[in-house]
């Protein structure tokens, strides 16, 4: 493919790209195939001759398009938003054109350069404590996904600790025995409602794990006295807590870490590194309205969101900010001679792989810096706000027929978790004298309440969802909470519209009165 | 940024990007800026109002491109190539449209199933044994980069030995303090010239790790011998080996470890599983005459090459294969109620982030296929073998002034590593009867050979490798491999030509003369 043929192959792409974005609405957002559709309309191998551009387009409108789940759709409501943009697509643009494994300073010095500033914007942006700013002791990264950036800070936090109670002996087999020993002893903590990632974290690297209470009388939120607790618990048994995620907007409910308590829990074992984890909300942070979240974080080690879930940066764009830099590269540089260069070697420039699990290093900040710059300051709040009005919006509808839906969470950061009603409410009851068993459902989670009406609850909600999902025209997510099962709404991309919601709500409460008249 | 907009902002970005790649051997390959240059020429934060494109783009000339490192140029020879191309640029583009964090089937069929398939056209055009294709036990999956998935099958070697090990033992407490314990005790080892990575990745892992010689007598190469006796003295120490990462073209010298005896190695010792690193070779693999290597990866437990290296396929692509897809499987999977469907409970579907670390994905199969489909197996032989070609032709200048240069390794998949002669020799001589300490510089290395000739070599080397950087027209590496500083010399990216190496070794010879003159 020369210069020429690849211009008009772009053009073409770009038209296609263009009007699939403009027609997102009028599309299912969950595909109609089966598993295993893809094999039988593709060749077993890769051709023996090249092919023209126009054969292989044509492919993606006869086997990719049938086979997508559409996250950019309006109609997408499901897990979190994956915003694209267009002013990220550029950026990946020219990212991919300047393609470079770029794992330090000289492999592409503007790499490394532009990705320390745009952090520092970023974390202006939010009003992060000045101890993530570049120019003291830390900085900003960034890293792939938010479970990528959580296995960089277990790890890092379980060499520290091993640094520092190792530190007075000398190097050797003996204090290699002894690592080994004291790495079988640590504990990583997450909330009951972190995210996976911090889990699987501590299963690669090879610590144990323990889940910090998060009940729904203090909100699904993690407290200070909770964590100080597990703490006390794990040590009791000899073993040694050297690391907690801090959960700023759970996955299931958005719930947020009663972070001003952990600070304090922070103080008093500054072994255990403590990372926030908002890879989702961390977003909303961009509006003064939610900076009150960030003074805790000065207490901290480490804090990330995903730009690519809320902040129009396509995907992939974990911004990583770490209070002093010096933890990641204590325990992630191992650089051989192949990989110094003269600049390094005199501190003067960052080498980022040394803050990272893998090497190589592609120019994402390039995406950012566009995106930041294409939307100001102003743009990216108005975006914000308008969604966090839309979750009210949201809210308001389920409130609305109460006879039928439960809020269980939210509106939080657009986040509405809602359950089905087993039985119908009348309207006046609903609004006032809820069912006993109803309002047992809904405050006490205890076995004395009646939880044969939880159960009730549970299924229903459960095939409410799966009709809806069934049909295919939106795509919502569930989850279970503390033995609830709740249908999760989160509408948050680049296109949502009042109107989709309210769509979404009617095809809830149709299939709701289906699935209750079915039951009567 | 509204679709008329984009258009013409993509359109505005494709002149700029192949005006780019058109001049792209006008450039000198390495920037002229020093460390910070580019904070004086950004603004503090980010903008309040947004900007328009125009204003944006303007700045990639003014900021960005004196910054870059031209990886995509003629005249980049340093490291390993990343090659771009054309197609690979189409799919990025697409990818980054049906932007989506796609870590399970359903959240978008097509990303998954398209990976599965472009995966095995890859394995069969490499001749992999067969246990790696999906319709197997086995399978493959695009990672980021190499490093990754060295991480991705350490800890999955680690915790597999654990499982076995600790069968028999009911779940809970006292099997968990016995896994740690384990653990401790666990060995990785890698060639002394594997890349740091596997290093890397047993620091992550929290595993000791050991190196297995590798000297310039068995051409830099592991040999079977060589890893069973690291075994043997890792047991013996009452520590437990449990993996290997066997080299298929190092990075200081693409030497490739001898496979078929660490194939009986493997059957020996099956708790050891064997990982092939073939970042930058592994492409060679699409020539037949180079498939010969293939058949010991039956006995191996896991392969990967960086498609992104030396395939045409942009940076990040490193394709991963494993013969039991089980032993990811049972490390990486951790599914919590929100990440379930009813696809993958049924087991009908693959969900690729329980083969890796991270939880999201990007769509980055369709670079592979667009690529695989518009070079066809003939492009993709053609490519590899003209680089080749060029290789043997650089291999044929530096022989002939073996007055100046001595080959210490090569021409490896076109990578020849030389040194410079500490004293120039006569053209008679140097043709038929070297100096006698030349030829123990060349062939002995034990301290009875003349040490100081060597430190003078390894000095001069390094003076005439840093004098051609300095120009910053072309950009080489520099390593050294067994005590001996050697200068790397591979150009195998898409726009190389025989000029640019008859141009590099000009510069080269009149650097050496300069280097020698001065000294004389």
């Amino acid at each position: 493919m020369d210069t020429k043929q690849f211009k008009e192959a772009a053009q073409s792409a770009l038209e296609e790209i263009t009007q699939y974005y403009d027609t997102l609405a009028e599309r299912p957002t969950l595909p109609s195939i089966s598993p295993g559709y893809l094999k039988p309309l593709l060749p077993t191998s890769a051709p023996e001759k090249g092919e023209a551009w126009e054969t292989i387009q044509a492919d993606i409108d006869r086997v990719i398009m049938p086979g997508l789940t559409h996250w950019q759709s309006p109609k997408y409501m499901a897990f979190f938003p994956c915003n694209s943009s267009y002013p990220a697509m550029l950026g990946e643009m020219y990212s991919s054109a300047f393609n470079a494994a770029a794992f330090n300073w000289i492999c592409s010095p503007a790499v490394t350069e532009l990705e320390t500033i745009v952090m520092d914007w970023v974390a202006k942006l939010l009003n992060l404590p000045e101890c993530y700013l570049s120019d003291g002791e830390g900085g900003g990264i960034i890293q792939g996904t938010a479970s990528e950036v959580i296995v960089t800070a277990v790890v890092a936090a379980r060499e520290r600790l091993i640094r520092r109670r190792l530190a007075d002996m000398p190097e050797g087999e003996e204090k290699i025995d002894k690592a080994a020993e004291l790495r079988g002893k640590l504990v990583a903590m997450g909330s009951e409602h972190a995210h996976s990632s911090t889990q699987k974290a501590a299963m690669i690297a090879g610590t144990r794990f323990r889940k910090v209470p998060a009940p729904k009388e203090t909100g699904f939120s993690v407290t200070g006295q909770a964590l100080r607790q597990t703490i006390e618990e794990c040590k009791a048994k000899g073993l040694e807590p050297f690391y907690f995620t801090a959960t700023l907007g759970s996955t299931a409910t958005c719930a947020v870490d009663d972070l001003a308590g952990i600070a304090e829990v922070a103080r008093e074992y500054p072994d255990v590194w403590i990372h926030v984890d908002a890879a989702y909300a961390g977003s909303a942070l961009v509006c003064p309205e939610y900076q009150h979240l960030c003074p805790p974080m000065a207490d901290f080690d480490s804090f990330n969101f995903n730009m690519h879930k809320w902040l129009l940066v396509n995907f992939d764009c974990s911004a990583f900010y770490i209070k002093k830099r010096k933890n990641l590269i204590d325990t992630y540089s191992l650089t051989p001679s192949y990989l110094r260069n003269e600049y390094a070697e005199k501190g003067l420039v960052t080498d980022y792989h040394n803050w990272q699990i893998p090497l190589g290093r592609r120019f994402r900040s390039l995406k950012v810096w566009f995106v930041l710059r294409s939307y100001g300051v102003e743009g990216l709040r108005a975006f914000i706000r308008n969604h966090i009005k839309l979750g009210e919006y949201f809210h308001g509808l389920v409130k609305s027929r109460s006879d039928l839906f439960t809020v269980v969470t939210g509106p939080h950061f657009a986040l509405t978790t809602f359950s089905v009603n087993p039985r119908r409410l009348g309207g006046a009851a609903a609004a006032n004298k809820p069912d006993p068993s109803h309002e047992a459902y809904l405050n006490d989670f205890t076995p004395s309440a009646d939880a044969q009406y939880q159960e009730d609850a549970n299924q229903i909600t459960k095939e409410v969802y799966e009709k809806v999902n069934a049909q295919g025209e939106f795509f919502l997510t569930s989850t279970v909470v503390c033995g609830i099962y709740v249908i999760r709404v989160v509408s948050a991309n680049i296109r949502a519209e009042d109107k989709y919601l309210k769509q979404v709500f009617d095809v809830l409460v149709q299939m709701t009165d289906e699935v209750l008249g079915a039951k009567a």
